[in-house]
Formats: C-alpha cells, structure tokens, sequence
C-alpha cells in the first residue's frame, strides 16, 4: 500500500458518498494584488468545513465491521477530529475526541455536537491519553496526518483540482505534518507532471523548510503563530518522503501574510477561509512564491472553520 | 422593445465580454437551517462586488458611438454607480456619479478609484442635479433600475440560473425598484415556467407587497432599513408589470432576519454577502416563504459590498 494514483482514485470512489467535491472558483478580484490567475479550491466549503474529511472518511472506510464497531479516537481540538466525529457518526460508529482542556468551548461544543465523547486533557499529554483510550477500550486510533489512507483521502482534492481545471499551472496548500501536501502533490504531479505543487508553512513553525534543506526530518522549536490548524513540528515520517519526491518546495510564510490573505479573500474574493487556509495566499503576498500574470494558480483553502470574533481580533 | 428572453438572450450575448458567469454553488450546509436544498447565485463574486454591472453595462452597450463619447450619469453611492464607473472605463467612456454627502468615504472613494468623477450632492437632490449634469454636459442617464435594457441586463442573472442547474425549483432575489426581479422572473419562466420566482424586500420599505396588494404603483412612507442597496419607496413604472406578470410574489422581510441570513451565509456557507443580499435567505428564516426540504431553491445573492468594519457593527 502507497500514496499512489491508484490509491487515491480507489479513496475518491471510498469517500464519494460522504464529502462533496468542492468548487474550484476563479476569483480574478484577485488577480491583481496576486499577480497571477487565481482560482482557490473551496475546502472551506467542505462538510465539517475543512478539507480533513476526506482523508478521516478514508480511512474509516478501511476500518472492518468490527473495528468500526468498537469505535475510534482521535488527539484534536479542530478540524480532525470534527471531520472524524462527523465520519463515525455517518457511519453508526462512535468516536472518542481527546481535546486540551485550552481549546475554546465553541470547538468542544462543536464536536459534541457531532455526537462524539469529548475528553478534556492537558495539552502535552493528549496524544498519550488518545493512545491509553485506544488500548483500555480497543478502539482504533485516527491520526491526523501519518497514515496513508489519510494522506490517500486528503490527495482526491488534487484529483479534482485537475478534472475541474485541467490548465491549473500551479497548487498551493497549506502543510503542518504534510498530510494534505503529500497527497494532493502524488495526485497532481501523476496526472499533469508539469504543474508546480507548492507547500506553505509558518515562518514561526518551519518544520518542512527545514527539513527539505536538511534531507531529513527535523523538528523545529515551537514558536506561537496565528496559524492554529498548522501546529505540528516535525514532519510526518511516512508523509516526508512524498513531499521530498513530488513538491517543488515549502515555503515559510510570516503570520501578518495569513491575516492579509485572509482579508483579501473574503473582502475582494467574497470568501471566508480560516487564517492558517489563507498562508498560500499569504505566501504570493510575501513574495516567497513567484508567479506570473499569465499564470493560472489555484489556492487550496483547507477550511472556513473561523467565528467572526476572532475575525474583529484580527484586523 | 420590451423584456422577453429574446432581448434578455441579445443582452447577455453583449455584455459577456466585460462580466462574469458567476458560479452556482450548492452550500449543502445551510440545507437544514433553512429546511430545503440550498443553492446560491453569487453576484457578490461579479466584478465591481454586484449583479449591477449586468445592468449598467448592456444600458451602455446601447449607446451610439457619439452618446458613449459624452459620456455617462448617474446618482448612486452604491453598486449601480461602482458599475456605471467600471463600465464607462471599460468602454473608453466617462462617468459622473453623483453621491450624496453622506455616503461613506470609503464608497466615495471605491468609484473615484474606477476613474470616475464624483459630484457630492445633498441626499434628496442627487437625482435633480444628475439631471442637470446630463442637460448641461449632453450625458446620458444611466437609470438604476426603471430601463428595459437595464431590466433585459439583469435578467442574464436567471437565465445562467436556469443553464447552470435546470433542476432549480424556487429562485429568490432581493427587490428594490424591482429591476432585478423582473428581469430575472422574465428569464426564469420563459425557460423553466414551473419554477417559482420570488422577491424579498425589507420590512420597513413594503413597496413591492403593497403595489401587488393594490393592483397598482404604491409609494410607501420611508423608514429606515439595514438594507441599504434596497432603498426605492415605489416600484419602478416599467419593472412593475414584469414583476405583476412573472413573479409568484414578494414578501417583506424584517431586517434582524437579513442579519441573520447574513451571518448563516457568512458561517456556514464561507460566503460573504452584503446584509440587503441575504434577504432572500432572511425571507425563508422568517417563514415569510415556504420550501419544502426536497426543493431546489436558489438565493441570488446580489452583492459582497461590505466592510468587516460593517459585519462588527452588525452582529
């Protein structure tokens, strides 16, 4: 089993009955502040608004009857473990999402909401209770982004940024462990080898620029950034090397970018996407991708998941 | 020459060069709050932020050679002078708009960017002293909406509809002078006479349910409304037929309900309208019109044309 074509056709197929194949938008309110052809691929519009459906759906999918019967877990305070929630629950299984006692009340609320058991945690240690839930109670653990069902189901949106827009020049997405980029890069350059396929990371968190530049994984220290759905400070073991083989880089982008990118989208492209969505678009802002007017690039906006709150706090 | 698919057909083959086909999106999170299959038409993402320029550009696609040389007027601080602005500029043309003293800065400031020239007027005599620009400079009035190439225009809006998803059962628009809505309902029921058409108008401004109550034009005492791109206080002479003939009815919405349709639109759907475009989404809120869940129901959201100083004033 591998990231491959194959792979992530047979999860599109999988998955089809419970994501929505979003719209791929040309937005050229954008063009001229970005200097290309924009076009985004609207994960915020996704079910559980955020891109992370695809690849939990995956791989509850592979699960057997009676491992879905028992149920799964998950260390998340966002967007994985509301898309998993949602994933057991369409399933008539039952999820068990281990959250910081930190997160907001609106995102444990959410996940409620959903149907799963939330269980508060301290922050360092909710990877270790995810795991201790898993062995007391025999339920499968869903990780965010180090699996290849995962990274499989995250790369069928790369498959339909093409089939929507075959003359996409370029792909930008935000990456943390590299689960998003690793298969939407697998899928795009299998089917049009000659589109560019970027990453865009925290300048505050540059675990991929870092480790591309070393040849190996390397952890970063961690530093605080607005980007609160790209936290991961190490890239993910068996997500690095499809990033190593398939993008054509990462590229740290400082957090005053994200808010910018935000504001641009939803106040020129009408658009609402979370900060850490908006870090590709803040990546042209900064200059640290070139593009070219001509050029058609598409932005994948991984999710929407933001209140109008933290919208005023971050004007 | 009158409103029919034919002119509404011509209409559309002439300003294709300078407008966009905006995107119909299916925003399958909204279907439960409002208790039907939620599509939307999204004019906010048209060029100058609203359907407007459907309107403006078809009126100055009909001038001579010679008319579009002296130029155009008109009295607007919103979208039909943002795209009388835009049009003219397109068209090697130029524009006067006159904008009440009032008008934010800010609004002033978006026309005088598209080249403009801005006449500052007091609010009650803004239509006057077009008038007499258009005498003293041999300028063409551009009218906002009582104009069967303004109407035939915006009518384009319905006929994409009906291409872009055949299946549609219900299409709502918001209503003001009515130029919108007749020529969408004009559209609409020439290809697709079983699909219903409706027009959302504020609470505080009945002019189009009292007209059709009464059988004839009503001019109704001005309150003040949320609904600011929605301001006529009488039913445009010409549109009021169109909207007798075609449209299955209008309904007066109260404006904590655009409010709320605003920020379902905003949260769910990621999509950002500006508070009089979510009337149609706030009619169905209110229970002032009726879906069923299995209906295709379509809301035009007509404009993006708002600050986030706007949404934080407005929660």
């Amino acid at each position: 089993m591998a990231v491959t074509l194959d792979t992530i056709s047979d999860a599109r197929r999988r998955i089809a009955p419970y994501v929505l194949k979003t719209p791929l938008l040309r937005l050229p309110s954008l063009d001229s502040a970005l200097g290309c052809r924009v076009y985004v691929k609207a994960e915020c519009m996704q079910i559980t608004g955020a891109f992370k459906l695809r690849g939990a759906m995956n791989k509850l999918l592979s699960l057997s009857a009676e491992q879905l019967a028992r149920g799964a877990v998950a260390a998340s305070s966002g967007n994985h473990g509301r898309a998993l929630a949602y994933g057991a629950r369409m399933l008539g299984s039952s999820a068990v999402i281990v959250i910081p006692r930190t997160a907001p009340t609106i995102k444990i609320e959410a996940i409620r909401a959903l149907g799963a058991e939330v269980v508060l945690s301290d922050a360092d240690r909710r990877f270790a209770v995810a795991e201790r839930i898993s062995r007391e109670r025999d339920m499968t653990v869903i990780p965010p982004f180090n699996d290849e069902d995962i990274m499989a189901g995250q790369g069928t949106a790369g498959l339909e940024i093409m089939e929507q827009c075959p003359e996409i020049d370029t792909v930008i997405t935000p990456i943390s462990g590299g689960g998003l980029l690793s298969g939407v890069a697998a899928a795009v350059k299998s089917v049009s080898p000659r589109t560019r396929v970027f990453g865009a990371e925290p300048d505050a968190l540059p675990r991929y620029s870092e480790s591309l530049a070393a040849g190996r994984r390397v952890t970063v220290e961690r530093h605080p950034s607005i980007a609160d759905a790209l936290v991961s400070n190490t890239p993910g073991e068996l997500c690095f090397p499809y990033v190593q083989q398939y993008a054509d880089g990462v590229v740290p982008v400082p957090d005053e970018y994200l808010l910018k990118g935000m504001r641009l989208l939803l106040e020129e492209g009408k658009l609402l996407g979370e900060p850490s969505a908006c870090i590709g678009i803040g990546a042209v802002l900064a200059g640290r991708i070139t593009v070219r007017p001509e050029e058609n690039v598409c932005f994948l906006i991984s999710g929407g998941n933001t209140s109008l709150f933290q919208l005023n706090l971050q004007q």
